[in-house]
Order: structure tokens, then sequence, then C-alpha cells
């Protein structure tokens, strides 16, 4: 990623020490993933687009939002995983450690459906190059949404919210994450703006209604007016699927063009 | 303006006492008014632009930033007006004042720049249907950029900074007020929308660099975010003139479709 832009000047003063800036260039991998009802399938297909992602160069790595199983509040319970817990609790984070490790990179997990007590979350990990789960970041901005007759969704049916923002040093720089319709909410990147981040990865699942609305449209905004790289990553449309994701995968940079789009 | 949106959802809670929402639509005139050295001229031109909307039952009529003048640091002091001294001392306002009244329009004037003491403001005008100002907007972020070999200005080289946003009850609802760069401002626009605005009116004089770059997009961005509306006016493009303006006057809605854009 080229840095023409200067973080300490998006928000004066920064609400944070600012990190040192990125001292190269890196390559982003958006592993826009086909997601099936076969968990150990998606772990697998995941691990193997990683491993394909950093064979080409990838030093970051982003996953997909909900990439171990369907994207529906029946599913959810039935696939959520004990992150916390670790290893067998949570086998799709526990390949994420793994191959970050293996592969010294940087991985933001996309998300998957965490059980924490009697409580379900849509959280994305962080792991760095050395396997550690560097942040936990639960969605904060529930996808409850009805527009007759295009998309009706629920995701408070099933999920709590999370309450906090999340800012992540890892070695590609100073990393805002944010989850699907979290995008939808100004404050959260302008939070992630104001503490210096370089860049705000925002796994997601924009849908055939949304997508086309609002999926381009906020993530330019959210870069230009912060002056940061924004990455989004959705699974790859499926007309299939109960809910159909509307893929385009992005990386926007700050002075407003795309650096990639994937359909 | 349809309004199937709902301001008084768009922050929770809002600073001020909501209005009552507008009862009718209404048609909103974008005059992309061409302007010249001649500021006799720029004045029967633009009243006879805002006769023509009117007629055609316009009932808010939106001009340009800069709209009597030539937009340089040369000018500003030249065309300059003591908007509070009124009469001969300001016949920019003056002629919006009685066409206001005379039409039973509300107005918002573009911009002119403002003789305030020894200080120059870029500063816009609302009129009421009764020919009386309501409202007084002055520029709060100047426009200073340096790209080099595509646009450099300096505004505050001649020009004051404003130091408050501005939202004013019209006829036609409530209208938040900014000038050009304060656009690129999420916060003003946020503030606008706490504060129950149904529409932001941003004259501007976008330029061939920035306005392919932001001026559609932070439009669009302002109108989602905020779930109002955004109409922007500008020049008339003139290829010949030292500051070539973008056009583009725009209205558009808050689910992110145009309205209406001029080219």
């Amino acid at each position: 990623m080229a840095s023409a832009y200067k973080p300490e000047e998006a928000r004066v003063p920064p609400a944070l020490p600012l990190p040192a800036p990125p001292v190269t260039k890196f390559k982003i991998a958006l592993c826009q993933l086909s997601v099936t009802p076969d968990k150990e399938r998606n772990i697998a297909h995941s691990r193997k687009a990683i491993e394909d992602a950093a064979a080409r160069g990838a030093q970051l790595v982003l996953l997909p939002e909900i990439w171990n199983g369907p994207y529906s509040n029946d599913s959810f319970p039935v696939y959520a995983e004990d992150i916390d817990a670790g290893g067998d609790a949570s086998p799709s984070t526990a390949m994420l450690s793994e191959v970050a490790q293996r592969l010294k990179i940087t991985i933001v997990g996309g998300s998957i459906v965490e059980r924490s007590g009697d409580r379900l979350y849509n959280t994305s990990c962080v792991f760095g190059t050395n396997g550690k789960l560097l942040a936990k970041h639960r969605k904060m901005q529930l996808f409850d949404i009805d527009i007759p007759g295009k998309i009706t969704f629920t995701e408070s049916k099933t999920l709590t919210a999370g309450q906090t923002p999340t800012v992540v040093d890892t070695e590609v720089g100073r990393i805002g994450i944010g989850i699907c319709y979290d995008i939808n909410f100004e404050e959260i990147a302008m939070i992630y703006g104001a503490k210096g981040a370089h860049l705000i990865c925002y796994p997601g699942a924009f849908n055939m209604t949304t997508g086309p609305l609002h999926w381009e449209l906020l993530q330019r905004a959210r870069a230009t007016d912060n002056q940061l790289y924004v990455a989004t990553c959705s699974p790859a449309r499926d007309a299939g699927a109960g809910y159909v994701a509307w893929g385009h995968s992005t990386l926007v940079g700050p002075v407003s063009g795309y650096v990639f789009l994937a359909l």
C-alpha cells in the first residue's frame, strides 16, 4: 500500500500515540471464499486460500464475514465456537492461529459466530505472525433490517451486540476492525481515524439489495473522510444460498480511487 | 421531495426539538449560474434565473458559491459587500430579499464575499418568503489546497473562517447550510442531522481536480449517513475562467440515488 497520506493529520489531536508509519508497502489478500453448510470443508477451503495468498506474497490476509457456515439465524448457534476456550472448542480460529504462525502472516479472520457463556456474538479474530490472538472484535451494529419484499433479517434474534471499537497494532500497521453493518456508522470509522489507524478491515456480507445501494459508497466515504485505507471482504456470491452475498470485496485508498475490486 | 425517511431517527437523541415534517412535497431549483466579472450582470442574471425557477413552481431556490463575481483572492475584496448594512452596501443580497418577498419563495442565496469590519467571509444568506434574512452562514472550512500541477488555492489569504454551523427553519423544512469545502467535514453534516435537518444545502465550486474525485461521493455519503437530502449548487463551468468550476449541481436523497444532476 502506498502511503502518501498522513494519518497523523486525519484528526487533531489524535486520541492515542500514533504508530510509526509502515516502513514498506505490503500485499493484502481479500479471500472472497465460497461458503457451504459443510464446516470442515469451509475450514479446509479457507486454509488453502490463505496458503495460496501467502505463497503469492500476501502479508495480511482478510477473510469474509461468517465464513465457516451459512449466514442464517438457524445456523448461527450450530456453527458457533467458544473462541476463548480454543482448541477443539474453536476449530476455525485454531486453524487461523496455526496458519498465521506457520506462514508468518497477519490474519484478520473475517468473522465466525462466537459462543461466550449463553450469548452469541458475530466476532472477528486478528492473529499475529506468531499465531497469537491480537484482538477480538464483536460486531457492534447488529443487522436488523426490513425492506419488505427485498431483504428482511434480524441478527438480534440470536446475536448480542459488541460494546467496543477495536484497534490493533500488527506488523503491517494499525488496523481498525468493523463487521459488515458497522460500516454504516461513520462514528466507528472516525474513532479509528482518531486513533491513528492506517487501515480499516470490514469483513462483510452485504446482500443483493444493500450491496448495490451502499457497499461501494460507504467504503469510499470512510476512506476519504478519515484519510486511510479500507478493505472489505465478502463471501462469494451464491445465488442458491438463503442469503445471497453481494461479493465485491474491495480495497480503497484515501484519495477516492479503487485499489482493487473483486466481482 | 418525497419523505419516506425519518429524520427523527437519524440520531438519537436529537439535540434540538424536531420540526414538524414538511407537509407536502416541494420543488427545489438549483440555479447553476454562469458568473462573469460584471457584477451588475451577475445580479440581473441571478434575478432572472430565480424568477424563471419560481415561474416553474420552485418554492426553494439554491444559488452557487460566489455567484456575484470571479472566484479569486484578487476579486474577493473587490466584490465584497456589507451584508449587515444592507441596501446599497449589499446589492446582491438586497436583490435576493426583494425577489424572495415578491415571489414568496425561500432562497438559499449561494454565497458572496461578506465584508464585516476589516474581515472578509465567504457567506451564504437565507431569505424567507417574507424577504427577511433568516440566517447567515460563514464558510467554516476555508479552501486551502495545494495539489502541485493540478489545483492550488489559499482562501485564507483573504478570507476569515466562520465559527458556527447554521441550521435554519424555513417554510420548506429545517435546512443546514455548508459552503463548498465544508462538505468535506462529516462532523458538520452530523451536527445538522442531529439537529433534525431535512436537507443540507451546499453552495460549492469544486474544480476540475476535486470535482471528479469527491463531489459526488461526499454528497451521497452525507445524505446516506445522516438520512437526509443534500443539495449542491455550483457555478456553471467556464473553461476560460481562472478557476474552472466543476458544475454538476446535484440533489441526492437519503437512500443513495440521485434525484437530479445537472452537467
